[in-house]
């Protein structure tokens, strides 16, 4: 594959993490495009690919896989297809980016990590995607860089407004809880070599009949402390904390307001932006992707559509000529501009 | 231009603004691609070719703009070189992002916006980024929502770190308080009849002869107030703050902790997001990014290189079993796990 | 006066205020009693008086500061009769603590300095109550330990939520931002050169024809800049913010979070408590002065009244002693409790 | 007693502890003072003894709380000696605040309960002083009043930054966890029924050999859960958090933020104050305290002690005076005020 073409990627399952994945690749990741879109639900699969320019639907997962026109697959399908998925993908010697669960149960995830080790080569991701998210990053640069000190114990909030009704006290376990697992050796580096599950008084409101909250502790080799609250129907939001407490201090996310650190005596802080590249990244590249899709649709861009136009350009360089003859004196001075209704157009 | 085809894009002038917008749309903008690369100085264009698959040096800017394998450009010259740049553009057809400042100067941005008008079809959009940051997004639509009610004053602080040897008092207000001149026209959707700039104290440390800090002062067409603390050389850190008054309420961005509003009796407020996706949306697209840009370059994906792998999937399994085991008692269940260095090659 | 005898007040004018501070000074403080009220209605001094014990109203003014059971005088009368009264308390050489205003103009307050320094001794305070609080304090510390640097700008906002009727535009001035002119005064040790009053937009849902909000343009001595929001009709809550922005750094109070310090590259903190004393030192002195006045009106102490008792303080022992027994072994150990109810009266 | 005679305290035990309540009962609080102290350290006894007007010094406790001029006791000595002394309290049928622990175990504390009730009158409080503080009546008051739903979970940490050298394992439990263990009790209002202590790897930067952090966890009566971090040797400072879940939301405390609750979708709020007297209110406190002391003390009020003075007053209203003007115009009016180094004295 040449350096400019895209990876030709085969997206299996697009229910809501499928679909989104979909939208991802082709609205606003670079060097990849979905060109084969498969699902149990053939319809499904159809109304994805109408939305994605060159993309064609492949009923069969198998044959999707195997397909000349992919380079790559993204594994959304339901977990009991998994293991045959995988095995297919590591078949073909294709990469393969699969969501949670890996397979449904250890016994069978050790199988396919097996056949990848045989195969000399790695060729599957987990969708374990706190891994890539900016706050537990910087929380993994506090433990790595030292500022924590030795880890001893970390605290876990894992809480969702509501469930699906299929949603049962074991998911709470595997579905939710496993991210905090998977945390805990992303942050420790280092495995988990028991798990206790506590059951507090049951939500009474939740409509359900879960074991909700659960209470989750593990212990790892070293003998560090995790727990975990799972709260999987508290009606209001989706919160996820976690604070790393270590012996030079402690560090915690997800309090909504950035890593918050406790590493010198008295003080509390969080952090400032080095400089704008950082504090309006996210902007600049919202600014360019809109501005991209909106000359592709063939829309006018300026003010009219998408973002500031050349009278935008015009009222400011207007407003700061006032404002460096203010500097002069420090008197208010009028700002001089044109009447926009007298330029037809503008 | 067929809807599967990148845009070609133009850039003009690569230093820091200009390079940034390269990398932005080679490596995270989906459906564009830099085509030709063009700078005063040829051989900081052929250094920033180089890291990009397909880009091509033009010396020439004005022949930039009229290449063939152009659809659009992005401009990010010096100032004094807008104009005419711009004009080219329009005459071309293509559509222009233009990095801040339009033009130097009033008059000649007034040009600008008659030439477009002319036209008849808007081409430009300037680089007024903040319009595209989620927490000005936010304190707009508290505005437009009502939140807030009528909006009276609004304060705003922009401090830098430092600034070039280059930089003196006018460019404080033709580019910092210019943001500030662009916000105060997003947010209330109105133009500023007329600007104080009062002259503080100067900062001592700043090593430079500046007028800094300044405090400037808007009003606008209806009559509301808005101060402006613009400071330059802090020594600190990027810090942009804006707090808007409303008859009902009042809300600010910048303090490191989202949007705050105060718009009952008795409360203050932060925003905790809804869902995962919002929650962990950036986290996902970098994932799937980072395996795109890993699986192009032929690097082994999972955990050698990037993101989790087979392993981590399979530990993740063996974890959750042992939860759920406890789950049904409540008592500390050891985790049964194979040894990694059983299988050579996991 | 001996040490260990009270100091004996009269409080003159008994609204809000003065009837605020004769139960502060009855129920809350050391070392003073109230001995003496005045108020111009006397019905309303009778009723305050009925409060504290060994307390007489006096109904002249002048009367009750020349009586010999006062050694000190609050005066929380109208600002109109503090001329005279302040004099007459000077006349009888008693330490007077006057609310704001000292007198209602300029002129006269300049004829109560020189009388006080005819006198040769200080006997007069003004009750700017800004200056004892723990934020304030903490920002002046931070301004003379010389944290912040050279201070050059100041930004201010004071709200409240709504005013009484007889409220009129200049008393937004004369009764909301002389604390801003106080503070300005406190923290920069220096006076206040000129005063520019921008007048916003008014708030159309005050139900008033104030001119507010206003803005208040304060330039010192040496040049710096202070700038004031004052906004008495939000309908919100009561908000008092000030920030110092200096040479090597920024200092806020009135976040609801504290002082937030930003001096350090990259961070912003706010403080921690060093120990439990000051933690919970307001704690500690509310435990023990309703302890105080509960065992003085004769009520029965412990969890029936106030405060917990000594099941309390049995239930802590069992429960510490299973934990102590827990720590040896890491199990769940039951907690061995008696029945409360087998013990009639405990 | 009447009612405007100070209680008067004999203090027992005069170390840290309790010489702070001697400072707390002679300088802060109202309506009682130290006439006994009593340390079995009759030289500290004495120390302490010279600093308050009318105490006296009783070397034997018995003798103390037996005194004709005790009409109180508070009892800060060792906790093995609290059995003794409050039986003799009991006996003499004086009120006592008994700092914790009530006794030293179960048994002995269980006597004191039994003992009280049959003299069918509560006399004993003990020193649970959280239940005092601000923010822990916050949340109490946001279980009682509804706002979290029933309770299900609260997570505390309870940090120090050091211990005295004589400080072990067991220690942590009965002298930090205890406080969480009367938090639970007060904040659920029910008896915790098992204790679970778990061990993490220790801290190695502690310089001891304690089991330090230690995780406790409690289960209530009704099923309800609190785990408790333990952590006594952070080096850090004093942090006291505590989180309760409930059914309709979760508020916490200790954030160095106040309370701050999260009882709606999608929005997180802490407490803005009411008004100025809630904001001030131990502003208010304090300025009156220091002013009664400075006079009682004889030391000249205003500016050259403690608070504001004449001049200070006047300048404030020469300050408002332009302030005024300036509303009339919105310009710049320049202060006039007299030369303070023209008025000798002043």
């Amino acid at each position: 594959m040449s350096d400019n073409t895209d990876l030709r990627i085969a997206v299996l399952g697009v229910g809501m993490m499928g679909a989104d994945h979909v939208a991802r690749i082709t609205d606003r990741i670079s060097g990849a495009r979905v060109t084969v879109i498969n699902d149990y639900l053939t319809e499904k699969a159809e109304q994805v690919a109408a939305t994605v320019p060159g993309a064609r639907v492949v009923a069969d997962p198998l044959e999707a896989i195997a397909a000349d026109d992919v380079d790559a697959v993204v594994l959304a399908t339901p977990g009991p297809t998994h293991e045959k998925q995988l095995l297919a993908c590591l078949e073909a010697g294709k990469p393969v980016m699969c969501e949670k669960p890996l397979t449904t149960d250890a016994a069978t995830s050790l199988e396919i990590v097996k056949r990848e080790a045989e195969l000399g080569r790695k060729l599957i991701q987990v969708g374990f995607m706190r891994r890539f998210d900016a706050e537990y990053e910087q929380l993994k640069a506090a433990i790595v860089g030292g500022e924590l000190g030795q880890p001893l114990v970390m605290h876990c909030a894992h809480r969702n407004p509501a469930v699906p009704p299929y949603f049962d006290s074991a998911m709470i376990v595997k579905d939710s809880i496993v991210h905090e697992v998977d945390v805990t050796r992303f942050l420790f580096a280092e495995e988990i070599i028991s798990v206790q599950v506590i059951r507090p008084t049951a939500n009474s409101l939740s409509g359900t009949d879960l074991q909700d909250p659960q209470i989750a502790i593990f212990t790892t080799e070293t003998g560090r402390h995790v727990d975990v609250e799972a709260f999987v129907t508290t009606g209001l939001a989706y919160e996820v904390r976690t604070e790393v407490v270590g012996e030079l201090g402690s560090a915690m996310i997800g309090l909504d307001v950035g890593l918050v650190r406790k590493t010198r005596p008295g003080v509390w802080g969080g952090t400032i932006t080095p400089d704008f590249r950082v504090r309006f990244g996210a902007a600049y590249d919202a600014e360019i992707q809109r501005w991209v899709h909106a000359v592709r649709s063939g829309a006018e861009t300026g003010n009219y559509v998408d973002g500031p136009g050349a009278w935008d350009g015009y009222a400011a360089a207007a407003v700061c000529e006032a404002g460096v003859r203010s500097l002069e004196t420090g008197e208010r001075v009028t700002v001089d501009m044109v009447d926009r209704a007298s330029i037809p157009g503008a």
